[in-house]
């Protein structure tokens, strides 16, 4: 029998590359991969905790599943849904809240000091790990690729498993492992921080052709001349440049930047031709599925089926356990 | 268009007068009141965060539904259900956690003062005051009977319905009012301690003869001899015997302590007589759904069904206003 995968994306609102070579090409190959049964959920639940917008929730959940279905999710091989089909999750939470003690979560957090448990955030970022632990827990699953940065999340899961087999004495969860995802580009923002919505300094996945240009056109240099020598890892347009480069391509592009002779305006061109040539046929998939929203649906809704077909399963089985059901 | 009142009763285990007087009495009352439209449901979701003995939790749910079935409680009127048919009160109670905030719930507990906040408790008794919110508000209770000292819990629900409509904007969630139940009688138990399971105390109220019988001859008493005058609001015999006597009865028993002349023996076995012929027929009645486990069912599930109409229309609305669908 394959593997279970199971990972869930956040509905995030305007994708742009660090998006893209951060999380969703990793994801895509992953899914598509042939050794696993994947579910993978879009988290409109979780995105509670700070959206308290529908339209924008909506839209933001939709334009997350364009993305992924426009960047070769192959939803043949991966069960792609919303995490609101499987209202299960939370009754899976209310259980697991029952056997997991107050220190034990505080822990998960910034709450582990005094002063930080009075901040004013709401319950939700404070269960946050629990429904993280159902969703995995849930499909029993084997594998949950995450960042280096993320290994933790599925501790607490497997923690929680834990707790539920002790406290009703049954090895019935399977306790899941981490699976550190490869090839994972910190991409650099056009000031050179990391790239992020919040820092103002994205490039658009999705945008139109004049979007984009802004953006690379907006990248932070410094104030060399054309004809000055100049070091591409020190330079934000080829760190943002090299994402798109074959070994070849970025050892050709290394000596003009050493060399001397490349104006910033160049490189900056050279720049958009590859990332347009490389968005465009994505954006076309993106505007068909932006265009055929009931296919959209369509593709959700049977992902949801067979998501349900596990979530329904194991809250029978958990039922039982428990004493909610003989 | 008639009230919504909605309450829920605890799976107990053994019940004993004490319940009786202090509770199932008066909800029986008022849930076959014409006044109301009754939601009733057994809390073995919330019993979950003490009990963790599968066949305890579904002993205790089916002879509490015995229980009120046996004291009267007309399931014509009411509708009797387990709170386990309605999973959809945790979406909505993700939903309110993600809605209110954490120094807010932390009000609601003893987890006031800092060292209280490590007590290992599990995370299901700090989250139970917004489980309770979502059972009530689900239902958009007009009114919850609560005793004096309850009144608190139907603050929270108050408290986090304004949340709720304050995050989104609108006037969704109805307040609903604690009404507070009169005639609730204080039962003490055979040491003259409020009766109570944990004091080991009890009086059961579907025990055999036998096991009553014990229990009255048990009741802790001074010595004094049968010809002395004795005060009977200072004796646990009468405390306990004044439950079941009309006025006039109740008058004439009280001289029967005061004039002197009767023995402890006599007024427990007068006690023991009154007790008995109230109980026998409910326990006639507790034994024919204790041996007829299939009627109760379908008792418990047509309630099931009129609860969930209420609380999968909630649901599908809430989803809709914080945009988990369109």
């Amino acid at each position: 029998m394959k593997k279970v995968l199971v990972s869930g994306i956040k509905p995030t609102g305007t994708l742009h590359l660090g998006n893209y070579f951060g999380a969703i090409k990793q994801m895509v190959e992953l899914g598509n991969s042939d050794a696993y049964e994947s579910f993978i959920f879009i988290a409109n639940y979780h995105a509670l905790t700070t959206v308290k917008n529908r339209n924008e929730l909506i839209q933001d959940t939709f334009d997350i599943a364009c993305a992924y279905l426009a960047c070769g999710l192959d939803t043949k091989k991966v069960s792609l849904f919303k995490q609101s089909d499987t209202p299960e999750v939370h009754e899976l939470t209310w259980i697991f809240n029952t056997a997991i003690t107050m220190p034990f979560l505080m822990r998960a957090h910034a709450f582990k000091d005094h002063e930080a448990k009075n901040k004013d955030v709401n319950v939700g970022l404070f269960d946050y790990p629990v429904l993280m632990a159902s969703d995995i827990l849930m499909y029993q699953a084997d594998i949950v690729p995450v960042g280096q940065d993320q290994k933790q999340h599925v501790e607490y899961a497997r923690d929680i498993a834990g707790y539920f087999n002790r406290a009703w004495g049954q090895e019935y969860f399977k306790l899941p492992k981490a699976h550190i995802v490869e090839g994972v580009a910190q991409v650099p923002g056009t000031d050179g921080q990391k790239m992020s919505k919040s820092y103002g300094n994205i490039i658009p996945l999705f945008g139109t052709d004049e979007e984009i240009k802004k953006a690379v056109m907006g990248i932070v240099t410094d104030s060399k001349a054309p004809e000055e020598k100049k070091n591409p890892s020190e330079n934000n347009i080829y760190k943002i440049h090299t994402l798109f480069l074959t070994e070849n391509e970025d050892n050709e592009l290394r000596n003009r930047y050493e060399q001397g002779g490349l104006s910033y305006k160049e490189a900056k061109e050279m720049l958009l031709d590859a990332i347009l040539s490389f968005v465009r046929p994505l954006r076309e998939k993106y505007e068909y599925y932006q265009s055929h929203p009931r296919e959209v649906e369509v593709i959700l809704s049977r992902g949801a089926e067979k998501a349900r077909i596990k979530t329904v399963t194991t809250m029978d089985e958990v039922r039982g356990i428990v004493g909610l059901t003989k």
